[in-house]
């Protein structure tokens, strides 16, 4: 019988001094004196059996509803190798390994101590040292991609130099992750000044900061930016911290940084053949009010809707916003040369292009998506 | 000089009878008897003129922060074909077509109107009349093809007729909408019993009802589900409502719905190359308390991770809403024959599938994925 229906290994922190089981709990002490209670339904629940758990796939074959709400336990003990065995009043028999059970032991303790051990973003401004990589690592050396991928996690802001300048070169480095996610723009996309653009990127204009396609329900999680040429005048790069902006106006303008995480504002991205909009608040908070994503592109936006006593204070938090975004302490600037390429948190680092002079030099960047999903599942494979 | 920035056109639903400016507003009387107020800033930000918007993407080039916070209109008329026209005291011109106007309007009686003309969501039982529609006709018809997508965003729901039974023929269906979206089970998967099955659906086992990838932050938004061939014993197809199942919820365990819209569970899709997770709670809700997405499959549920005191009540609530899964006054069932295809939003109708004998029969699904955007943006242009 497997004691882990999981892919993943769980190191023993504490083996288990005692466990003691009662009506509805069976409680474990760990020897470095934690105690933990598991509700008796929680343990029938994750039971890692194989008739619990088809073991090729392992995922769980049985719904808990068919387990009666009130089940008890007929005996509770430890294994000769720590783990804990639970012989049901049902027959049914149950076996915990003592670090996968501490891994997922939800006393105060357990849980304060996970929330603690997430990965920490760390908040940056104009004097950023850009964590910078070389292509040649990032696709040879998995301890290279990981390190790249945790610093596209954490910071939000990346760097690859030498990477190939031929057509399609970044495709290959957005796989060391996973597959690219495809949008009405294609699955890689061309950054030139067309005469037919669809898009305000696909001229020579000044960029004003923004995420890619705050129009989608999900915003592209990673964007890939890649240099093939920059000959023109102009084009340089600007990126700032969503983040961090969002924290100052939290801190130096709560009432403001209310609206923007509370009132849906529309993006439309409008062509011939597509009509994309979607509302949001600008700044998305998790449930423990930590900044999860902005959403912002001024040249995409629908006209605010909202009531008319409304209206001013959300012009006031939004100027405050853009005012933001202008402020040279925030603004990381650099120009990307051919065979660079900008790998970043699109729903954190805002990105701007200052005008380009088309005349004065060619300038080709291609670009493509892929999602936090992917990015998140790749470093947990390579962490395994 | 255009008057609407915009790719769409705006009926004029009620010719303006006066308008008036003062400090802060321009406030139009419409002949209908509304009345609309628009703040000077909000007018300025909405100007459609081509120094403000570039006319080939009509996308914005100016931001509102480059213009003064206490702007002050100089001059408002309306010109002779009733729309509104503003002189800006430094010296900017704006023409506001009156039908864009009234569009956008955003007066109480305007902002409420906007709400209750949203599609509304019809939702159904085990009596389901499920919308049906042939091939042919939604492959060569905009007008069938319209009908059909309504059916999809309104009910959920939907049947195809007379889809060749060749593999991959989903695509071109899929592909009216938009471009399939991808996922680490390919563009295209195929459903049958594998031996290395790295999904229970993979399997010949019952799979209870679910949405597909609740594992990932989006859940894809439309599962097209094709029958190739279909003559195994068994397997035959289950949907619910997931969003009446809420609404019974909420009105019969307000409690109960509380938790399964506020608590984030684990999700867990873990092979040998990839681990995704997600967590968010069960049933999600726009501002307005309307729900928006069910979240569920329970052989993908990681441990429950809640305090001691919160996991009986998790228990008895997540119980509550598998049992109204379970419940024959919900549960539509119809077996899928070769050359028919299931089309419905993954994130509403839960699907689920009877086990079947592999040995008495050939089974083959292939199915994929388009998203929520991708739909609504095709509805918005076949409207147009």
């Amino acid at each position: 019988m497997s004691a882990i229906a999981d892919f993943s290994t769980y190191k023993v922190i504490s083996p288990i001094g005692s466990a003691r089981g009662d009506d509805t709990h069976v409680t474990v002490h760990w020897l470095d004196g934690r105690t933990s209670p598991y509700h008796l339904l929680w343990l029938r629940d994750n039971c890692p059996c194989s008739r619990c758990v088809y073991s090729v796939t392992r995922e769980q074959v049985v719904e808990i509803l068919d387990i009666p709400e009130d089940i008890q336990a007929a005996r509770v003990t430890l294994t000769d190798d720590g783990n804990l065995d639970i012989l049901w009043q049902d027959g049914h028999a149950s076996t915990y390994d003592a670090g996968w059970l501490r891994a997922h032991a939800y006393d105060e303790e357990s849980l304060a101590e996970r929330e603690r051990l997430k990965p920490k973003k760390r908040l940056w401004g104009s004097s950023l040292a850009v964590p910078a990589f070389h292509y040649t690592d990032v696709m040879a050396d998995d301890a290279a991609l990981l390190a790249w991928l945790l610093a596209v996690r954490d910071t939000g802001l990346s760097l690859i130099h030498g990477v190939p300048t031929e057509s399609g070169a970044l495709v290959p480095v957005a796989k060391r992750i996973s597959f690219i996610r495809e949008s009405n723009f294609g699955t890689l996309f061309d950054v030139q000044s067309k005469v037919d653009a669809d898009s305000n990127a696909y001229t020579a204009f000044n960029l004003p900061l923004h995420t890619d396609l705050p129009t989608r329900e999900l915003q592209p999680g990673l964007q890939f930016l890649h240099c093939l040429v920059n000959d023109a005048r102009g084009g340089s790069s600007t990126f700032v911290d969503g983040f961090k902006l969002a924290e100052v106006l939290r801190e130096e303008d709560p009432q403001s940084f209310e609206i923007l995480t509370s009132l849906p504002i529309e993006f439309r991205n409008r062509g011939r053949s597509s009509d994309y909009r979607y509302q949001a608040p600008i700044i998305a908070l998790d449930e423990n009010q930590e900044v999860t994503e902005i959403r912002m592109a001024n040249f995409l936006r629908g006209p605010f809707s909202t009531p008319p006593a409304t209206m001013p204070l959300l012009y006031r938090a939004y100027r405050r916003f853009i005012a933001l975004t202008r402020d040279d302490r925030f603004r990381y600037r650099q120009r990307l040369e051919a065979g660079q390429l900008w790998c970043f948190d699109n729903r954190r680092a805002l990105h701007a292009r200052d005008e380009f002079d088309p005349a004065s030099g060619a300038r080709h960047f291609q670009g493509c998506y892929v999602d936090r999903d992917e990015l998140h599942s790749r470093i947990r494979v390579l962490q395994r």
